[in-house]
């Protein structure tokens, strides 16, 4: 940690400063420059501690060296972590695909598009039991009737089940019909949401908040880890910016960013990040052309219809087009599909 | 609602999207220009409905007309809602001031705080037990025992006492002790603690989310209010910008903005806003001038001892300070402190 | 257009905006739903003079239904424009790499890359000689002596020139040694100079201004077209957000975007967009997976050494190894390099 | 400056940069922590020099510790810069009220709005006679005709008169009859018409680009100042961010931040900032209580035929009522009007 003193800051205030740092069992290393003095700070990562100064007489900024993450990082555990299930390995050399509608609607919507997704080789097939929704008058979801209808997709077609879980009260219930747990975007900052995911057990899709910096995005999947639970997958899938012609801005530059400071794996919602479907295939392309471990895409087997984000689900015919280009990409950038 | 055709767009399309709408129980009303076809539809307000047809073959947009939020909105409710507690009255003439520290941290510490904000004009305490942070490894507040402590300053100050809640588990257990259930920024697109918010029948503070509109704050309101919780407060508390120099950018076209399309009463927060306390003053005048019902600020007797946000908090002879320069501004805006 | 009328705008309201926009020339298709009165207008695209009853009397809002532009549009010009340049085309099957320095600093450095660059496949030489700088302390570039350089440099290897103009007076100059003038990010709404190159005659390539939404990027090559020069190049390069670990956001969503919007062609700038180089090589295959007609990346025989933003620039090795890998892309999406 | 070296950086990589950094004749202090090494660098301000190594082996970042700008800084100069031009004193203890047309429309409307802002209080006439616009077929300007015009009004209110400059070329022509040279927010990084307004030796009035944090900001300031002239005027006009019911963002909380880090006057233009008439007396007042040095209104004797934003623009009744507000609010900051 580097303590910044203002121009002008008194003998007083800098001895001051470093006697108080001295008393949190830290060291100090007092650079006296022409304006303007530094103090650089040694030892034990106690960032909280000294953050406190902020603020303190003749201290103008505190500058953090250290990441802020501990088991998140790449520098904890430089080896890219791999989440196995069932055969399937999320941030090994496969690119992942997971599919399936926005929402779960009816056994015929969601088998259907389940079984068209496995047969063009997705292995995780995604929908929406609970579904936050900006207005209250819009489709919540089905519930535990979803849930059911998606583990007998599951049953069905071998894939595996992502879905979303919004309330604490309900990760026992989602763990109980999912295979992976999904924190929406709306509830990257949601802790308490958070910290019951991790304590579950199940492994966690993490979708990046809207307005959240890759650095508050690694704190979150923090909040996951600490439980004990190190299977967090985390997905890019568009920030709030001031373009409004698609939903969201699709920050690709973080799936390389990403994939170098954190060991964990990172896939890309396309069909979020834009809301639109015909951006759908050119970005997911993007997205494992820049090195994303996998995507997570809508599709309906009628979009026209859907209950929830029609606009931007892939047909079944889309989709098998798609993964053909996909399947082409993959080895050009040192992976299989 | 507006239904944009495209440029090209059949007269089979044209006559498709005219059959469906009405076969929802809409009147059309297509406008045949010159190089584009737009259909006004007159009805319920069903925008849901016609949302679904968002991406259909030759439709290329939707324009929602009437606003999305009911109740919310000044349309539905042309006056002021005042919040009536023990006397005082939110969004009334009285200007609010509410302050305290960022969170509870000990008796001595909140109640020095309670008593001298109470003899400078503020007439509700604020105080956190259970605190968000960015970081696992940040202080996450002391809980029920803070609670305790902020019920215990409201029965020596009489004054009222607003905490957030975080989890909707413990919406009851909060209600006990507070007056008004603060939601946070980060919480604002949690709709299922919204929803247990507005069930509370307490009064409510929501704060706008760092990437939301305005419209988006009104809607989040909405999930509040249509649990049958007409109470709500509006906390404008920054947005997230590209500028670094403050924590956020504090968005003051909001008062004026949100006074016009809602109800309900707007306070401002320049604390979190800036994370910076020497930005306080300023803008809480700021914030008066510009037509708030109040603003919340943080305040602790010994700012560089605080455990949370030290660096944003005014001291106490700071607060008094920009009280009396409040109670001037007000009158000049028709208001009284 | 549409004009929307308040809630409760008065019929003597209706009927003045009606009368109005008929003394334009315009017909009127008021529509009288049960909240409110919105009126459509067909007639000529006269949006500069609807536009300015915007907040008349019972005049919420003014909603534009046709696109601000005329020749920029696809709507008017469906099929792509291709550039064509001493055999180069621009827009056309091939994957165009522009490469270069930054800046041009010296004939060594210009002439070892324009070689590498040549070997490896590129067709156009890129090298600053006037260089827009955030700080007046930074290297401005080397001027006219650059410009010779460049042209050296093209007469030796074949490959084209593009190179940045950013004062009006110096257009003619410029002109004299390049084939296709740059106008920088910082100079998107310098209408003055986009008015001058338009005049030139000369091929264009227009950068995105980092706040400009793509609707007034694409406003911006309106102002070279209408001086009757519509061979303008488009380029993404990034947009200012909220996340500060790359030095702008990528929005990779724009190239498709754009795509369909315009019949211009888009090019990708990855080096400007992120800042740091190890970036480079997995946005530039994102960019044409994603469907850009081409690239423009900083390559620097020895990128310690650089002027101006070393930091960025790929090495030459580091240029060779991702050709390789764009070339292997290019045909999965039916492209050629 | 403080240059981070990455977790296992070599030791080899560390003396290659103390000796890279000693051969710019700059001192170092290495600071050994448990995971990183740090090395303070002490010496005259080479930042440039120093930038150059990012990037470097074994460099992970550099932090520059001093501010970018030399003479826009309070350091440097810590008294307010006080602009006296014919007994106006902008900087100084009067709040200075800039008011007119947005766009010179005609000697009519031009002295209508003159003679009543001059009545009001006013003391700068504010009038585009060049206007730049997104959009090519929106109205541009009279040119040197508005220039003719507002020389006029100023014979004969005594008014100052700020008008806009859009192309170096015209620098000399527009300083012939204007007081103030302003720089727009499109064009403020435009570096080259900042470097000739410089020149120029006029007052100049400075935008803050849509885009531009407040340290871009005062880095345009320094581009006029290091050529000799140090009356700039900073401005602030609302940024770029994701909220659209305003046309912009206006960031309140930049009036206070840079009036603590430059010593030049700073003012706020609320009519730009939100494009709506009823948001500009709020937010007047807003910024005088803030303590910015003056504000810069749109007025217009007739909105509703304004050529030019006519949605954003005070009657003249309006500027009265806004005036007497800002009198009343200008004391209770120590300030006069």
């Amino acid at each position: 940690m580097i303590i910044v003193m203002r121009t002008g800051a008194t003998r007083d205030q800098i001895d001051n400063v470093i006697d108080k740092v001295h008393s949190f069992g830290l060291r100090t290393h007092p650079i006296f420059g022409v304006q303007k003095t530094v103090i650089g700070i040694v030892g034990d990562n106690k960032t909280q501690v000294v953050e406190k100064m902020r603020g303190w007489p003749g201290i103008e900024d505190i500058i953090p060296i250290l990441q802020p993450y501990k088991f998140a990082g790449r520098e904890a555990h430089p080896e890219n972590t791999v989440i196995e299930l069932d055969g399937v390995r999320i941030g090994g050399d496969e690119v992942v695909v997971m599919a399936g509608p926005c929402a779960v609607e009816s056994e015929e919507q969601l088998m259907t598009a389940a079984r068209r997704v496995r047969a063009a080789g997705a292995r995780i097939l995604r929908g929406g039991a609970f579904k936050p929704r900006t207005s209250p008058y819009s489709f919540q979801g089905l519930g535990e009737d979803a849930l059911k209808l998606l583990a007998a997709a599951r049953e069905e077609t071998g894939l595996l089940v992502v879905t979303e879980v919004t309330d604490p009260r309900n990760v026992e219930l989602v763990c109980r019909y999912a295979d992976i747990l999904q924190v929406g975007a709306r509830n990257m900052g949601n802790f308490v949401l958070l910290t019951e995911v991790g304590r579950s057990g199940h492994p966690a899709m993490l979708k990046r908040g809207p307005s959240s910096t890759v650095k508050d995005f690694l704190l979150a999947a923090e909040y996951v880890i600490i439980e004990g639970n190190r299977d967090v997958i985390l997905c890019e899938r568009g920030i709030t910016t001031f373009e409004t012609y698609t939903r969201n801005t699709l920050d690709i530059s973080a799936v390389p960013v990403i994939k170098g400071l954190s060991h964990l794996p990172v896939i890309v919602d396309p069909s979020h990040a834009t809301g639109r479907s015909y951006l759908v295939e050119p970005l997911s392309l993007a997205a494992i052309a820049a090195g994303a471990d996998g995507i997570i895409v809508e599709v309906h087997p009628d979009p026209d219809a859907a209950l929830c984000d029609g606009p931007q689900a892939l047909t079944l015919d889309g989709f098998d087009s798609m993964m053909a280009k996909l399947k082409a990409i993959a080895p050009i950038v040192g992976r299989t599909l």
